[in-house]
């Protein structure tokens, strides 16, 4: 088998510094763990809370700490810090070798879907982001990894797009029509939620928006791990 | 612009584990840095300690320390820790747009490669391992970001592959040959890089070989940032 990871982010128009954050990190017992969190707000201040929530949560995976303990330090750390005024969402997404399963961590109001074949389960169960109050628990959904799954995470971003105009977008109905070609990569199906949500907001992305897929693969290739990072830049980098 | 990263990874023949480790950090002043340790043997040891350095030099760039002393701080660490018994390479490629330039950092014996179109500089300055001693110090390179440029780095598992069978690897001219071509993808030239390495090595790499290949390309398409991950696993995930 093979687990591909694709991703997709672009920043809410008009600001240089997306206030999404979103990391990978080896797991110390093997695999790895896809890290995202939405500082509230946009620009520069919810950049520093959500990359301090993901370095917070990536250092005790790193360290081996489980993936709900990591969730619930990095939501004490912020509560300590900002006393509930400032809030950030967190998904996990990790392959644990050692288990054979996919675990996924949510503290997000926004909906993750969880799709094996075109068959697409939409898991919205109510979820407190981190920072909030001082007993925040995260939602732990545990599955084996098999292939024929995706996963498909994202910031509310992507949920709320097209709203300004009375146009919401619809997650679960575009990823039904990509999933119904043949086998799309993990890329094809981030790529086409995200444009969605441009084209519905106008081009002019009313939030910072980041779309996560996973997918596990029926194994055809080598044994070589990839990655491979795409990053524009304007043409005056001070920008 | 934009700035596109390409890695390929592949472990020792018959060992479940890398001791080469890669990890992709965002700066926290714009741009971000791909951070890779080779530790010394292979195995779990050595994954433990390239483990180490690599987290060690992202905590550090994660808070705004510049790259030549988040090197010099994991390897003061190591030293201390380790009494100089125990050594690790490390590269550091970032791409500052503060500064609107490439910033390499090498402690690593094995060269890297600066390609401007099919002009390749190979730079194999004498370069000491983080941890050999109190005082190490990296070796850095600033270049503008410009159009054309492209980058190469590697662990020595690339630079040693074929010398078991007197058939050993020339990497440059690897490189020369697929640059050739028309406009190459930086996942392209590090898998060429990589297969060609295991091919000498008789499909038995005999260390673990990782590729870093990172190119500033004209800029074509949209402002979306990707990433994509790929990573193979065992039909029995617990090996």
């Amino acid at each position: 088998m093979e687990v591909q990871i694709a991703v997709a982010k672009v920043n809410k128009y008009a600001t240089s510094e997306s206030g999404d954050t979103l990391e990978v990190v080896e797991r110390p017992n093997g695999g790895l763990s896809v890290v995202l969190a939405d500082g509230q707000t946009s620009g520069r201040g919810a950049k520093a809370i959500s990359q301090m929530v993901v370095r917070k949560v990536i250092g005790l995976l790193a360290e081996g700490v489980r993936d709900g303990a990591a969730a619930r330090a990095a939501s004490d750390a912020l509560f300590t810090d900002k006393q509930g005024k400032v809030i950030s969402t967190l998904n996990i997404a990790s392959l644990d070798l050692h288990s054979g399963t996919i675990v996924l961590t949510r503290n997000n109001p926004s909906p993750m879907f969880i799709c094996r074949g075109e068959q697409i389960d939409q898991r919205g169960e109510e979820s407190i982001p981190l920072g909030a109050s001082r007993n925040v628990r995260p939602l732990i959904t545990e599955i084996p990894v098999e292939p024929g799954l995706t996963i498909v995470i994202c910031t509310d971003g992507l949920i709320h797009a097209g709203e300004r105009r009375g146009l919401p977008m619809d997650v679960e109905e575009t990823i039904h029509s990509v999933l119904e070609d043949q086998d799309p990569s993990p890329q094809t199906l981030a790529d086409s939620l995200l444009a969605q949500a441009v084209s519905l907001d106008e081009n002019r992305p009313a939030d910072d928006i980041s779309v996560l897929v996973l997918k596990v693969a029926s194994r055809t290739g080598d044994n070589v791990r990839r990655m491979t990072v795409r990053l524009p830049i304007e043409g005056n980098m001070r920008s």
